[in-house]
């Protein structure tokens, strides 16, 4: 009887220990699965590959607890059924581009990338500090979508597209078919271009059979991945129409505020470096694929000439107001980007040394 | 007995089930203890909030295995106390700016500010995606300090000065007595400047007593915090001397090597978040204050003529010159930064659409 009461007395005092343990446990104990569907091939420098660095820094720093099984698009029946399965909780959360969503809120692309839009400093202040989040989370929510949303990259600005031939006037791209992203797409239907959004993966099959002429997709080191510089030889800048471009995590909000405010924290954190991470990575890691590209592949880097770059500014103004006057929100979102970036002018043209500085 | 046992298997199995819960505590159970000593005062915004954010976040999201004590410089023995107290593990780590050192480490401040340096784009991209981490680490160790070093926060541009007269002409400036940080008090140097190197709080009493005639210290936000607007009334622009401004978190090593896995990511995560969001905070909240400034404190913005920026840019290159032949290492990194901005420029010739565009 000594005997047993003396285990028992151990194994309290281990119970004990035990317990107190345990109210040390981070993130007191929870266990996450996160099941996120991304938009884009895994392959793809920055805009496939962030969401992967991402899971891996959640599961290393929550120390296990929060576990991450990453989807390719067509494993959730293809990118445009990313949103539906999110706000349903068949998946967790999605990674992508709210410009993917225009068909069912016409302001998504605001969120992405805007024609002669702001740059990546000023395009995350007004999202950050500005009203820019609050927005994007209200068109979320008026439009029925059980999600939250949070910002999760960021691209330097895109090259304006790839031709087979030299573009010197508007006349030059009349006719043309090309592949070509979010609102970008309006501004080059109004120059009697034909658009199509493609994937990724679809761009150069459809240019070597001629389904179109030309294309924009992003970055020099990620247009290379897809082969770009083999199939068309003329490479424009600037990328008037995504002068920098913001991707989103939307995760099912009855998961999110299910989560401890620890694991809450540490999905911030994640996104907000993947943010930096990328700005780091999309400016430093171009100009060697430019180079490349002129060098070993015959690539031509041509600017747009002023008179082109007005023509594309005189189409987008357009644009705007076509869609401001079909869309309340896309009007009252615009609107509150519009003064946010007259105030910050401000700012911007006193602050900064002129960038084409020699 | 009967009874006896089955209480002794109930305690088994909670002891059981005891066990695999501590299997999942994040972190292995560690708890770690940071103090921080920081550079700034904490009441600056961006300068001396970014740290307590950051330490807020760590504790946030570990779950309370990460616990931070923050400490002022006089806590430590003043500003010029903390590498050291960092390095012979006084204190756990310490916030602040490498330019701090150039006492010590002539190369310093090249890793902090550059006059006609990087925007925060190219500046992030040489540190993360150049040599430049790389170089920054091997400063501390060849000069023999225990410490790993991470950037932990970024300003967009900084105000140029603080004067209570026009400037006009080199002439306007000789023999002004001047607060001035970093390698741009070795150009203010040039331009017959005296110059000095005063905390925060110590600027607006030295300009009272006319000790200084004038002072650069920050953006307009945290130099509204110490009260320049009521003392100086020229408030000069483009900041040529700080284009942008990175600031460190240094670790001592011991400590660092010590930490498990998880919360070394934990660090990196809080420090990248914090780089992200100093920058919308710098980007998103300058404009506002320039206005009050201008509209309520009647100060005058101006921007310097072309003739001033060439005469600052010319004394810059000057000193470049004079501390590369001193100063090997500094030569080595200034080179290097040289390179990665050269190559840069193809990408930020073509990429961006021109900056003051109307």
């Amino acid at each position: 009887m000594k005997k047993i009461l003396i285990v028992l007395l151990v194994g309290s005092l281990l119970f004990g220990a035990c317990v107190r343990r345990k109210k040390e446990a981070a993130h007191g104990g929870v266990k996450t699965r996160l099941k996120i569907a991304s938009s884009y091939n895994s392959a793809l420098p920055i805009l496939g590959d962030s969401v992967k660095i991402m899971a891996d820094r959640l599961e290393l720093s929550s120390g296990g607890a929060i576990t991450v099984r990453l989807m390719e698009p067509q494993d959730v029946g293809g990118l445009q059924a990313i949103l539906e399965a999110v706000s349903s909780g068949k998946v967790d959360a999605g990674y992508g581009s709210a410009g993917f969503w225009a068909g069912k809120m016409p302001a998504g692309p605001l969120f992405s990338s805007v024609p002669f839009g702001p740059e990546a400093g000023p395009y995350l202040a007004w999202m950050k500090q500005g009203n820019g989040m609050k927005l994007y989370q209200q068109m979320y929510d008026d439009a029925g979508y059980n999600v939250k949303v949070l910002l999760c990259t960021v691209l330097p600005p895109e090259t304006s597209g790839w031709f087979r031939k030299e573009i010197n006037s508007q006349e030059d791209l009349k006719g043309l078919k090309m592949r070509f992203f979010g609102l970008g797409a309006r501004v080059m239907e109004k120059m009697d271009v034909s658009t199509m959004l493609l994937g990724g993966g679809e761009i150069y099959p459809a240019m070597e059979k001629g389904v179109i002429d030309a294309t924009e997709f992003s970055m020099p080191s990620i247009d290379k991945k897809i082969g770009l510089y083999k199939i068309a030889k003329y490479n424009y800048f600037p990328g008037w129409h995504q002068q920098s471009t913001l991707l989103e995590l939307i995760v099912n909000k009855d998961k999110w505020n299910k989560l401890p405010e620890s694991q809450k924290a540490l999905i911030e954190m994640a996104c907000n470096e993947s943010l930096m991470n990328s700005l780091a990575q999309g400016e430093g890691t171009q100009f060697q694929v430019m180079k490349d590209n002129v060098e070993k592949y015959d690539v031509h880097i041509k600017r747009w000439n002023d008179q082109m770059l007005k023509a594309y500014e005189q189409a987008w103004k357009e644009v705007v107001k076509e869609e401001s006057a079909k869309d309340k929100f896309f009007d009252e979102v615009w609107t509150d980007l519009s003064q946010f970036r007259k105030n910050y002018s401000l700012w911007e043209d006193n602050a900064y040394l002129p960038r084409h500085r020699k």
